[in-house]
């Protein structure tokens, strides 16, 4: 089976983590991960197309197969929802137009796959990435997190991936 | 004074309303105006590439000088809001990549401004916008808003470039 590239996206105004591994079977490699900053002096269509540039640049340069973007959390201040629909708006933009598939995960299956509780905190995720990815290096919880919500597609890619051979499909 | 070209865009996942004016000193002039729509059994993130495109066409084709884009109004449904607030992060996005300046009116604002009065219904703003720009032809409500938008841009641009003036600063 040829090793499948993967670009995880943790969206933000200010802050956009992301991380890219291969998944071959069930074999994860850590490739890559960062967070892209936006200046918050900026206007913010300026901190949009900063994250689309940072983005866009990540996809150009590891030239993943497939996307995935964690879902946002609506909370009850819609003023931080809307901000953070914008920044996710250009997360899920930049992949698709580089023709990628773009899954979605919430962040309770991606605490539930990568830690195995649905309420990890932080510091669990960052622990169990580097017992999944070892040379993962993550300097920041965004990059952490992008790089949890890559393993998450790996494994439930993976499901799909049997479930459709199973079925004779593939 | 030179005329400068206006863009104005109302932004929705369904339908984008994109209206474009000249305006030179006090007077207004209709160019053109559409709705972007996109297909919604296409998924989020290929619904946002066909917004992104079908605007980028748009300040490719008209040239606009200035954008302005309507603020979102956030409401208590969380689930409507990050939808919305998806959109609008491509609409602030295009302009910017195009390296124009985006400004951002409330709806009451441009309510006002259109119509005179903080509650106007959708009916009358169609109503103000054939009385102000004669030759427009909104076939739809996202377009006579869009273009709503560009004519308060052109309103507060105005007032903004006189205070300038009688300060001695252009």
């Amino acid at each position: 089976m040829n090793p499948v590239r993967i670009l995880g996206i943790d969206p933000g105004l200010r802050r956009t983590g992301w991380g890219v591994l291969t998944c071959a079977g069930n074999r994860l490699s850590f490739i890559a991960c960062g967070t892209v900053l936006t200046d918050d002096k900026a206007s913010l269509a300026e901190r949009l197309v900063m994250i689309h540039g940072g983005l866009a640049k990540i996809v150009a340069e590891f030239q993943p197969d497939e996307a995935a973007v964690e879902q946002t959390f609506v909370n009850r201040d819609g003023q931080s929802t809307l901000k953070l629909g914008q920044a996710r708006g250009i997360a899920l933009l930049v992949p698709a137009q580089a023709g990628l598939r773009v899954a979605e995960y919430a962040p309770n299956l991606v605490k539930k796959t990568v830690v195995g509780a649905g309420h990890a905190e932080k510091q669990q995720i960052r622990l169990m990435i580097g017992v999944l990815l070892p040379k993962a290096d993550p300097k920041s919880d965004d990059a952490a997190d992008a790089l949890a919500i890559a393993v998450t597609h790996a494994h439930h890619r993976l499901s799909a991936v049997a479930r459709a051979q199973a079925l004779g499909k593939v």
